[in-house]
């Protein structure tokens, strides 16, 4: 069906001939009602929360595995390049948008089927199409006592997307990757593979033990252009006897090095077993309300008087925190002990919260400030979702801060492609290490500032040793010449960085070829995508590097 | 250098030129004190624990990361194969015998050198040479508050050798492969890779965030014959304020069940945080004497009276496990608490021993007896490596237990290959549920009994789901016949496990190729293979699924 002598098309009017071609296999193999080629509906999924230029030809919905195979069978009997999108709510890092120009996108949602799942041993096995939502209504309408870990980018989310981006949650479960097993996996030719013991034929372990026996290949189709994950084992965590979130700040803009010191060996000792997420003012603010345009008098960047008069007002820090204890009363009681004890001297305010508490401060908010002296009353709207958050409770809530620049409220309907809201995330890797993460985070603020824009930072203690820092450049697409500016600053951002050795830990789907190089890692990907993908169908340019 | 045209010889008198001329330029790079050609050695080097066939005509001696590279250009040129080892103690699974006939062996123990740490971060990086003896060494001679994780295989094995086998320990880092980060990895032809951050000039987050950016390949260089591990960074746990081992034990077959699903919980909800070890009445007495050949009047395998009486002598349980409490006093003290409750009414004896009790029960185990009832006399010898084990002091206490068939005792320096100690471990996965593990170890228990071996089984709770389940076949290699019966009863275990869906975590090198096959996975690592190594010269055959 292969035919390897057929010519790559680089000629526009035979690519037209190309695609043609495949979109009649294409539409006889999954039926017309499977493949979109209107304008509006493609101009859409080519928009992304940032300036791209890559058109898509047509959208294709396979409905199973089976379809998938032989749309990669199609796509390379006739060189077509696809790319494939779970949910498509890759926010900050490109959205829908393929990684090259001219890609056929492959919407695997309606692959959406829980095809396992087992109270006792804690998993949940899905196709791409299963959002975060979906998995959470599956578990609570079983009555499970098992917690899904969600991300912040909203309920239609995919876990398999989310995941193979290498994303991140706020339960113990937060690094993703960490956390699942077994994939099937089809390959850019159209074969697939399963791995771990999935593999083997009645394997028992396929989806509780993932290294599985030879070489452990999981890793290689996460962040990669290698094959279309269409099916992943996640572990879910079992409920604790007792949760408590800790909420505290730092009113000092060199609150953060003590905090992370702090903490560090607490979540090297397992006191702390989840992520702590550490927000500055900008996030806080941006999750809060849309820009202030009034106070500021119509000006750009926030002017540091308006900060400093909204986190009086709302009572946030240069430095906030939030993070979960989860056991039993008297592991949470001890856990509580030693993160007061980290922490006293270094911040503000510390605050624990249960359920009961956080339901009598929805209630009597008033009250409440009368008698904790922390005024809730604003803070709620906000706390509630990263209490659920901390739990695993998909939200919307974190969407609205992409409203930021906007002039307009947030619609009852939130997309940010589709209403211009401006937002490219720059991630970098920090060490666990005060002095490092001061730099990097004073380092973030003055280019965005220089670039007219709020430095809006958050740092998650994602593993024992290192932090994800996810910088966002948000911004107003419909204002002129903003699209440009935050290109820039994206640029000179990732640049300067990684000149310091703050490497990404994630790209958006346009940047890869500004990574930097590494010789002897670039060639052996070049050669496995080679032979993985002789004619490199399958989402050329993703986390590719640039010869 | 590498000519592709020279045709991979396969006739004998061909391959002897070509090895002849390959260890011309090896002798060149390396000097002659580095290459051993002599008999012994090689003979020495060939002969594992229980019957291989596969020939060594010579041993390489590289003392860094460019001759390793040079080495395997060479192999290359000369289309030789070659084979590598850390440490070379791959006890029951083929020591240092390559899994194919007439490879060259590259050792890498001079390569020892400890070449960053970090206290704050915890972490040590490592090149292979590196033994879990000479780490922990290093740590205590510079007084760091760090701990290691060790396995059982003795203070000479190699941290990295260890790890691409996927070994485990017994400390909450007990799953090694889950606990390294930046690897360097000399590919086949000689090209080097780093992986992670640390491919990246200047990366500050090599040692510390595992997946990097774009593919993880790190899984890759596991169980493999893909490249040459000559760097790793291991990370390290810091001291717990307080640690707690117990111990317990059932005297019913039927004890078994009952304790993986009391423990599972524990395990899933982060109270245990380490490995648990449970292991049958066999694998305890060959940890505390060698097999009763007189009271056995001289038979095998091992009457049941024998056991019986033993069992009672002992004090030992038909189950007996030990684990580790990690933290403050009061995270152990609730721990202990939970572990009391889940096995109360399901064990026999459950027992916590600090160090203060262990070592007012090692200077007085009689009166110890007395108040507590329990008498340590015997056990001790046994439970202070153990004890030690748990909080990663390496011990060559297990290594004695290959000697259980012997009629000789372990010399001073013990050598299993060399004394002619019989072992073959065949280490199926199971789900962490009782009703399986049970099934499991009945299985494995009639099959060696059937062929003659008393079947010495542990099984360790080496991730909340998994149990990784260890089954020695122990035998005299002196004693006729004794070879072929273990070959035979380790093959038809190997089968009727798999048959039931327990596939094994690790294989010996001579056993892949009875690996069932998974079409799609093995297509694609055949044709890695392919790509990595033209030339087939790197550990050929090594957990490679046949064509």
């Amino acid at each position: 069906m292969i035919t390897a002598s057929s010519a790559v098309s680089t000629d526009p009017s035979q690519s037209g001939v190309a695609i043609e071609g495949a979109l009649r296999n294409w539409e006889a193999l999954l039926g017309p009602e499977n493949i979109v080629c209107d304008a509006p509906a493609l101009r859409a999924a080519s928009t992304a929360t940032f300036s791209t230029s890559h058109a898509i030809p047509a959208i294709l919905r396979p409905g199973n595995r089976r379809e998938v195979e032989l749309v990669l069978r199609i796509a390379n009997q006739w060189h077509v390049p696809v790319y494939p999108i779970s949910g498509g709510r890759n926010w900050g890092y490109g959205s829908r948008v393929p990684s090259a120009d001219r890609c056929v996108l492959i919407d695997l949602s309606r692959m959406n089927r829980i095809v396992d799942f087992d109270e006792d041993l804690a998993y949940i096995t899905v196709e791409p199409g299963v959002t975060q939502q979906q998995a959470y209504d599956f578990l609570r309408g079983r009555g499970s006592r098992l917690w899904l870990d969600a991300t912040g980018a909203g309920p239609d989310t995919s876990l398999i997307g989310n995941t193979v981006e290498r994303g991140f949650g706020h339960t113990p479960y937060g690094d993703h990757f960490s956390h699942v097993c077994g994939l099937e996996v089809v390959l850019p030719t159209g074969q697939t593979v399963e791995t771990g013991f999935s593999r083997f034929e009645g394997s028992r372990s396929g989806a509780l033990h993932r290294w599985g026996v030879g070489p452990f290949i999981d890793g290689l189709f996460t962040q990669s252009g290698f094959g279309i994950v269409t099916r992943m084992t996640v572990w879910l965590m079992p409920a604790p006897e007792y949760f408590q979130a800790y909420f505290f700040r730092s009113d000092s803009p060199d609150g953060l090095a003590p905090i992370i010191d702090a903490l560090r060996p607490l979540r090297l000792n397992g006191t702390l077993r989840s992520t702590v997420h550490v927000v500055n003012d900008y996030k806080v603010l941006s999750g809060l309300q849309q820009y202030p345009w009034e106070e500021a008098g119509g000006e750009v960047p926030l002017p540091d008087r308006v900060m400093q008069s909204l986190r009086k007002r709302h009572q946030f820090g240069a430095w906030n925190a939030s993070g979960g204890l989860y056991g039993t009363r008297a592991q949470v009681a001890e856990a509580r002990r030693l993160v007061r004890k980290a922490l006293a001297g270094r911040v503000d305010k510390l605050q624990f919260l249960d359920e009961r508490k956080l339901r009598l401060a929805e209630r009597f908010s008033k009250a409440y400030q009368l008698i904790t002296g922390w005024d809730l009353s604003r803070a709620l709207e906000l706390v509630r979702p990263v209490f659920g958050l901390l739990q695993g409770v998909p939200t919307s809530q974190p969407l609205a801060s992409t409203y930021w620049r906007k002039k307009s409220p947030p619609p009852a309907q939130m997309d940010p492609d589709r209403d211009g809201c401006g937002l490219l995330w720059c991630s970098p890797v920090v060490p666990a290490d005060g002095q490092q993460a001061d730099e990097l985070v004073r380092m973030a603020g003055r280019i965005l500032l220089d670039h007219g824009f709020e430095p809006a930072i958050s740092l998650t203690m994602v593993t024992e040793r290192s932090l994800a820092c996810v910088i966002s450049i948000a911004y107003d697409r419909h204002t002129e010449g903003e699209d440009e500016k935050a290109a820039a600053c994206y640029r000179e951002l990732s640049q300067r960085l990684a000149e310091s050795g703050y490497y990404s830990y994630r790209l958006t789907s346009q940047s890869a070829s500004a990574m930097p190089s590494s010789p002897g890692y670039d060639a052996l990907l070049r050669a496995f995508k080679g032979g993985l993908d002789p004619h490199g169908v399958l989402a050329p340019g993703r986390y590719q590097p640039s010869e």
